[in-house]
């Protein structure tokens, strides 16, 4: 269920009620790929859960409240716990509730996934970075040729790690954390920049068929007015509803 | 043990041996307050371990191979298992190690220390911006309001929690998270930012009692000699050996 498809015209909105007994909440944007994060290890382990959109540009005082950042996702239990950042939130689903268990059992591969995440963080830059440049009309070349670097890299884990995804043979934590940018790849027009990454490439070939994924995404169009509309300052949160 | 108390004039130096089965190793810079985050767990815990220190500014290859960011702390398996970042290295001795459990057992416990320490990281450029600014003759008074503020908002946690350590009556992994910061307070001129802040002071004073933080810490002449060999690009690693 999502209480706010439509980001509110005008501010304040008024803050939503209690959180039911039976969901949690998410504060979310509709296009924001950490909000995606948690939206798909919640449709990964199958959470009751309903969602309220928040207008970005405009943040209700209410919001500010419960996330002092500003930034989405935020979590909300019945009990009134708030949980903000992406990577707590999705920790903390993937704890909290039964289902498949994203994170590993041991401490070192645990410590696996978070030192990969500070790895990946260094890129996600990027994926604004270069299509906002374009946009304007800047030489992005030497990001491309950076980001290029670190997909290399990213590969590279993968061939030496011989598994299909980034955490073994199945979809775990990492893959979720990472997969929001990449399903951007096209809309933003980086596709280029994978070339000569084999097996980054069947790993997001993998990922597109993943069920919470297909449950999550929007899909290139969305992604490429999304990313021209904020470039122009204009972004329409609301956009396809 | 330390194995290398001293950093090694010349470069390279060897790769130190396997660990032994007994011990984990930590690869550290004696000032640095990422690596004391670690240090101060393995004597929290009591965990039977040996020190590498490494030259940050002459770093050798076969580091670079274990931690690709180059930075400090780095552990190092009796297996030959590598875990970096300082968040990452802390939550893996807590989880590996018997003795006192430093993070909460609650999900949403330990959510809350990760928010914590997020809005903690937000403040850390500033203990080295300022003393550094002042140091070079720049004005940092703006710097020093935003310092001020932020430790306006660690108080008023400290109040509303009514407790003695940031995750309860006693020392938890947040207070050590944050320590290594506020132990350079007084050698890195920054004591007078704390002013209108008593619950947090009395926090700094509660922590100076804690075996740990006794066991790890260098003391104010350290620092400060430290910050000002390091504003002036001669910082010496093994000052006071």
């Amino acid at each position: 269920m999502i209480l706010s498809p439509k980001c509110p015209p005008t501010s304040p909105s008024p803050a939503p009620g209690p959180v039911p007994k039976d969901k949690i909440r998410i504060y979310s944007m509709r296009f924001c790929p950490f909000a995606q994060r948690a939206r798909l290890v919640l449709a990964a382990k199958g959470i009751n859960h309903e969602t309220v959109n928040i207008n970005l540009k405009d943040k209700p005082e209410w919001y500010l409240a419960k996330n002092p950042f500003g930034l989405v996702p935020t979590l909300e239990t019945s009990a009134g716990e708030i949980i903000y950042e992406s990577p707590i939130t999705c920790d903390y689903l993937d704890e909290v509730y039964a289902g498949k268990k994203l994170l590993p059992s041991s401490a070192y591969g645990k410590a696996q996934q978070k030192m990969m995440l500070e790895h990946f963080s260094k890129a996600t830059l990027y994926f604004y970075k270069i299509p906002m440049g374009k946009i304007k009309g800047d030489d992005v070349s030497g990001l491309e040729t950076e980001l290029k670097e670190k997909f290399g890299k990213f590969n590279e884990y993968l061939v030496k790690k011989k598994s299909k995804f980034f955490g073994g043979d199945s979809i775990t934590m990492i893959d979720y954390m990472m997969w929001p940018f990449f399903e951007r790849l096209e809309g933003f027009g980086l596709e280029h920049c994978m070339a000569g990454t084999p097996e980054l490439k069947k790993w997001t070939e993998r990922m597109w068929e993943d069920p919470a994924v297909k449950a999550c995404m929007y899909g290139t169009d969305f992604y490429k007015v999304y990313i021209e509309s904020y470039t122009a300052g204009k972004v329409d949160y609301d956009y396809g509803l």
